[in-house]
């Protein structure tokens, strides 16, 4: 059986709507980047049978089962109960888990109270495991060949411990097989439905398919088309080189933004300091997203100068230059209030793209002539001293809308960089 | 049995690391506000045997069993085909499937193309459903008891059909048996080991115990406490009643910083509406993040006019009024700084209250003095003129880094809105 990882995570508040799972996404890029296969995912509440259940299917699917959640130290905590039960081996204290506690309490300039905390009381023949920025230990326990990990389900604790203890302890109990490596492009402006078809190329699927297993993957501003790749560093480098040649010679090949992976984002920054050129925006009803989507990106600061957030008029006003009787006569949502923000943006900020964004993401504020969707996207570029502006118009709810304007603004600024 | 839900995740891009599933925690809010279950959540790739598996599983342990992902047109696809298989219902064209896709087309301007197009194909005895925003309808199934439903995987298509086609269909086969609803109350400044122990109250959990099921969430600025309250609409609002006062009598009232399940975005927008304050941002390092959080609410431009992203140097003394000479002795993150940054921001855009961050969110740019993971917050208040600054320390990676120093901007904005 090849590597197989099972992950189950553990939590009421997970199915009653208060967080959402951010683990299991974190969990799959490790153990990708580690050549590992994630098989499957089981979300259960703070319940023994489910918790039975799962780890029993879970045993026979994979031989690696992690779990996430009910490590703390309050009464809903029921992971390790729930272990010890399982495997039959009944809770003691434990000396190493009592050192290994102490220490991770110290480091964090606190001391360890066996009295109100549980840490070193763990199942017979368990093993505790470093929480590298937390102070919930993990557990490791090992039946025949499986082994089976728990780790704290609070994200950045989770991300560190199977980073940095787990993958180790996995990498030298199993010997990697094959590499395993996924070839991306990512296409827009062009629906699933017809890249497949005979309206770009009906023979694409089948094509791609002899270098491995295809994927497509719509989301909100394009199609992402995948090939799992298999072999040895050399095959799999052969492969890609295969790919990248036969896309290019598809006519898929005019809608392809990247041959790769990396997010808007990453290629905006990427680009803009291969180029050498600076950007900044002002936004209104992204109210903060695009930056924050760009300032996400390490490295940002040698090209991202910064962003005016400009949700009142008043603002757009005095910041950006915007002429009041431009905001009377066409309103904030107008081609010309875009127009005069990216302008104002570039002299303001003192870069050479600048992107503006005006809309009404909703669900008020909308009316018949400019709907909740409506978007006006503007950009001023130092490259032929160019300023446009365009109305577009999107669905969705609130959150949707500042995402799909956000991406708009994004695309709009990447072309732009491309052209300089 | 109670009206239980299982909800089957499928699809690769889920376990290679390529998108996160945000979909269970759409579901689990509508089907909570609808006091509806949901019972378990598998992630499975797309793949028959983990399918049919998941699929048997779900209709033993729940009366509802949904499934996201795998309905659009591209050969990965095989959701349909797999129920169709499963319960022996062979593919076949439907008239109803063919005049409910040609309306979806229709009302989005396009035209239903039969020849590669899939959507008026399948199984026998399935219905189609309704797609509000999208292309992909849905598929319905009953067998016997149980309902079966597949909806697509893009999240503003997914929450849309539950919210509008599914869970009317739910109301109408089962009767509500009795309301359930979530007490939440949210803490801060408490470590959660701290609150159930003799150092703040150790019986709260028995005390609350005795109205539901207790839940304790810790997350990365503070602990929420749950109860979950089943009875009547009367028997619940007198639970929630005793509960208050419980609460408010235990000396972790301190700690409390919201009865409800607000956002800290929700409170902040609520409360400065309330009492009619305005609000604004200087932000550095957390990059639009603020803005951004505050601006995802509903109502938001009544109270925020805007935020000034002053990521370089240039723009924090062009549009902040930040001295040179302060950036050069004191350094970009430092309490003068801030502290010039938030009197700079509430000058510049004229608002009641402005908050200022400046730090280092990393991986790079930490020195010995001022190592990742340092920020500056600042305030300026038009409450008896009063501005001040102060250095924090936190520990994460970029993007955790990024949300901690954002919350801790929006937990200083709170406080001063409730002494304005």
């Amino acid at each position: 059986m090849a590597t197989k990882v099972d992950f189950i995570v553990i939590g009421n508040e997970l199915l009653n709507g208060k967080i959402s799972d951010r683990n299991t996404q974190e969990l799959a890029k490790i153990l990708n980047s580690n050549h590992l296969t994630l098989n499957q995912v089981k979300i259960i509440g703070d319940n023994k049978d489910q918790f039975n259940q799962a780890l029993k299917d879970s045993l026979i699917s994979s031989n690696i089962v992690i779990t996430s959640g009910g490590l703390g130290p309050t009464k809903d905590d029921l992971t390790k109960k729930m272990l010890g039960d399982y495997f039959n081996r009944p809770l003691q204290e434990s000396s190493d888990a009592l050192t290994l506690a102490q220490e991770i309490y110290t480091r964090r300039g606190r001391e360890y109270d066996k009295m109100i905390l549980p840490y070193h009381i763990l199942p017979v023949d368990f093993i505790s495991l470093n929480n590298p920025i937390g102070f919930a230990p993990g557990l490791f326990y090992k039946d025949q060949e499986k082994l089976i990990f728990s780790t704290p389900g609070v994200p950045s604790e989770f991300k560190s411990m199977v980073d940095q203890v787990i993958v180790p302890i996995i990498e030298k109990s199993f010997k990697r097989e094959k590499n395993i490596s996924q070839f991306t492009v990512r296409t827009w402006k062009v629906p699933e439905s017809k890249i497949f078809s005979n309206e770009i190329d009906n023979t694409l699927w089948e094509k791609l398919s002899q270098f491995g297993e295809v994927s497509s993957l719509p989301h909100n501003f394009g199609v992402d088309i995948g090939v799992a790749l298999e072999g040895s560093e050399f095959e799999i480098n052969q492969k890609r080189r295969s790919l990248t040649s036969l896309i290019t010679n598809s006519p898929i090949s005019s809608y392809v933004w990247q041959f790769g992976n990396l997010s808007l984002s990453e290629l905006i920054v990427k680009e803009a300091t291969t180029k050498n050129l600076t950007i900044g925006f002002a936004e209104s009803c992204t109210g903060g997203l695009c930056a924050s989507m760009i300032t996400d990106i390490s490295g940002a600061s040698k090209v991202f100068y910064g962003s005016v957030i400009s949700y009142s008029n008043s603002v757009k006003i005095k910041s950006l230059q915007v002429k009041e009787e431009t905001l009377t006569s066409y309103g904030a949502v107008s081609e010309q209030t875009a127009l005069e923000m990216a302008m104002g943006a570039k002299a303001h900020l003192e870069v050479d793209i600048a992107i503006s964004t005006t809309g009404i993401a909703g669900p008020l504020g909308g009316s018949k002539d400019k709907p909740v969707g409506t978007v006006g996207i503007g950009f001023s570029t130092s490259k032929e001293s160019l300023s446009m502006s365009k109305i577009y118009h999107f669905q969705g709810t609130r959150e949707v809308l500042k995402q799909r304007f956000a991406n708009k603004a994004l695309i709009t600024l990447l072309e732009l960089i491309r052209k300089h």
